[in-house]
């Protein structure tokens, strides 16, 4: 497996309105076939320095992550969303086998 | 559901022996009865951007998650190797619904 980070900053001056966009348009990744499992979700707000929203996505390989992100769903999420949404993205990629979750 | 996801960057110039140490002592980790679930792993470098390593970690909810941070076994491995291994850390913490995975 192929587990892929990434914690996003909001930029600033983007309204509610632009951030359920930006959550309905990940939620809709879950129709490209490489993406095996997702979790994301706003920060819970217990600490200030946290930053605001996090999604861990799995894929089969690091190639499977490379037509994810190429899928057409994928692009409009980045052209439509997270372009216009997202002020700071990490990201961190690793291989890990599943038994040792 | 409460998952903390903290993806981190080493410090300059920590040895590998050090770095080491801190994945030693973050596998020692799992003997919390709080830790419901980790992931773990160094960054596969495809990126020059990413952040060098991240964990993913799982908890009944934020107070399971509190109690694991005041645990001795955690507090040795941030006294003796986080605290000297890392140089940014970065923190996203939310709940989820098992089922959404």
């Amino acid at each position: 497996m192929f587990r892929q980070v990434v914690v996003y900053q909001w930029a600033g001056g983007v309204s509610p309105e632009a951030k359920q966009g930006f959550r309905d348009a990940l939620d809709d990744l879950r129709e490209i076939p490489e993406l095996l499992a997702m979790t994301c979700g706003d920060d819970a707000g217990y600490f200030e320095d946290n930053f605001d929203f996090v999604v861990v996505a799995d894929f089969a390989d690091f190639d499977a992550a490379r037509r994810y992100v190429a899928h057409p769903l994928h692009q409009t999420y980045v052209r439509d969303h997270a372009s216009l949404v997202i002020g700071q993205r990490i990201i961190v990629q690793h291989d890990w086998p599943i038994s040792s979750s």
